[in-house]
């Protein structure tokens, strides 16, 4: 994996150099994990003119941490010493002695810190590194790719586990913690976000917090729940009817939310506008009446953060890729009556190679349970 | 609760006038909650010059979320339209239209976000508000204190029910998953913070994140865990041998650890030096050799974070006050060997209403499981 690491350290470098800074302050968590590797919390990566300046600042020795997975070996690590201080404040001041500038993350960065920074490196010209590493984290190589694959794997065989198992009477949170220990069970890290169920007139609310309500019969059951694995978050969402026959109104919103994302997944292709892909599932609810209390975005891009560029919204710039992988998850909610969504995670590939690959294949048929 | 919101608003106004600013922007959640309530997440709090003038700016209407505990009901909300934007830069703009000046919390706010605020408000000027409504929390009142109790009351059954189970075979992620489990059937709104369970070598490490271990005969398990009630987080952590006889070591250790976190306890009192209190505790440790490797600190506070002031450190300053809740968490971690940990939540009360309050009972023998 090192060379890896230093590959993507080494396309950052070059989009610092063109944008004038000779070093670079990663601190977000999850940039300085996407160029060193998993690193101590609180760690952040200085990034010099050439390789062999790259520094890994930590305010915990990685060696402290025997059973934890390790950053790049082949990066300098500095610990500060008695682990204390603000790793961000000790880079700055080793930075101010090589160089005249630094990029910083100021989306990330709190004033505070930045002017602490500013105080131990007054001569330290600060500029912006902006999301400069994010934008590098957009496109997956098939390493990546794979973690992820395998994080779906690991949700679908949650959720397959949880439908076969008696529902009727158990509460939302129980329900979710099932399936939280149904990932780790199947070797996630963790969940990759906290996990969703609702029930009733809580089903198909985006990112519900479950709570003590029961599965009664009757019931739409919307479940939205993820893996993360070797640091990289995948997402899927279904929605159940619970009980033998759905009524014609389940049906029939069922089968609208259904056409709405499979509409949004076939617009996946490399080159296509990112609020195409929106517009493609947004219009199939809008046609059939619902603009109302629509959401936001009807998907985003998934990693080593579950809420990645881009985002497939109305009011979203810019162009898929291929191997951006992305989340198509539209979804209606009737206030008191409950509602439906439906989420899958993709990979975006040409035509040739298939078209996009879908990474959660857990049955989308509207299931009775 | 209402009145109790508006009370901390006040007190909070006091501190603005007594700095200059007129107004004061608070976008740290958990500073936000205590002011306002539980509100949607990314809400800020603009506090005006009066208390009709406090508003909570939400990026999505506290309406939308029926089944989520409320916010302060006498409190004006806006809600962003088109649940969009950042409610901290819509809370400057409108703050411009009253004022000359804001405070902001500078240790919160990103560079980025600050300039945004200072770019939608040109003419208003910047001030920071420091960690003014920290300091306001770090004395609780006993409505605060009755949740810390109930929360540590949950997390005491969650592990004495996991004591009477069987433990040797199992993981480490497994168990963790079970005491969350546990936490929440107990009337958890979850827990605290990620459950740490430590065998054998990594017994006694703090913030242990669990592993695929097994609990193995005669070993060492370290156990720390806490319930969020209400939003208020506790912790306890103990330590315990598996099998029938510990070994002399483990007796010895255990006894010197148990030696200093008695110490430590011991030495809460209202106005004593928190480094006096974190020195009663190390001192053990110091005197029996064990300099190597020390915590950086034995103590903290909580509250509606895990991690809050003060901190029992060398280098602390302050006092403590009655009716602060700290946790007094000294342990000693023998690399490839083990250790101990001890950690309880307690409250600081006058000798005159019998000492230190210990919101966490279980046992602190040690226990042969």
């Amino acid at each position: 994996m090192s060379e890896v690491y230093a590959a993507r350290r080494t396309r950052l470098r070059d989009c610092c150099n063109a944008g004038g800074s000779a070093a670079a302050l990663v601190s977000r968590p999850a940039n300085v994990r996407y160029l060193a590797g998993p690193a101590p919390s609180g760690a952040v990566l200085l990034l010099g003119r050439t390789e062999d300046q790259d520094l890994l600042v930590c305010g915990e020795s990685p060696d402290d941490r025997p059973t934890q997975p390790r950053p790049d070996d082949a990066l300098r690590v500095h610990t500060l010493p008695g682990n204390d201080g603000d790793p961000a404040v000790a880079a700055a001041g080793l930075a101010a002695e090589g160089g005249d500038s630094l990029a910083v993350e100021e989306h990330h960065l709190t004033v505070a810190r930045h002017r602490a920074i500013a105080s131990v490196a007054p001569r330290l010209r600060l500029t912006n590194l902006g999301c400069a590493v994010e934008q590098l984290r957009v496109v997956k190589d098939e390493e990546e790719i794979s973690c992820l694959r395998i994080g779906a794997e690991i949700a679908d065989q949650a959720l397959g586990e949880l439908l076969e198992s008696i529902l009727v009477g158990r509460t939302e949170r129980h329900l979710a913690l099932e399936l939280e220990r149904r990932l780790v069970d199947h070797g996630a890290d963790g969940p990759a976000f906290p996990t969703s169920v609702a029930t009733g007139p809580n089903a198909g609310r985006r990112a519900h917090r479950p709570t003590d309500r029961r599965v009664e019969e009757g019931d739409f059951l919307s479940v939205c729940l993820g893996a993360t694995y070797r640091g990289y978050r995948c997402e899927i969402g279904r929605t159940f009817v619970i009980g033998t026959t759905p009524a014609d109104w389940q049906i029939e919103l069922y089968d609208l939310v259904f056409s709405a994302q499979r509409a949004g997944r076939e617009a996946l292709s490399p080159g296509a506008a990112c609020r195409d892909v929106d517009r493609a599932a947004r219009q199939v609810l809008d046609s059939a009446g619902y603009t109302e209390g629509l959401p936001r975005l009807t998907g985003h891009g998934v990693g080593l953060e579950i809420d990645e560029d881009p985002q497939l919204s109305p009011a979203a710039m810019g162009k898929l890729d291929a191997c951006v992988p992305v989340t198509v998850e539209p979804g209606v909610h009737l206030p008191g009556r409950g509602g439906v969504r439906i989420d899958d995670t993709l990979v975006v590939r040409p035509e040739a190679d298939g078209g996009p690959e879908l990474l959660t294949i857990t049955t989308k048929e509207l299931l009775a349970l």
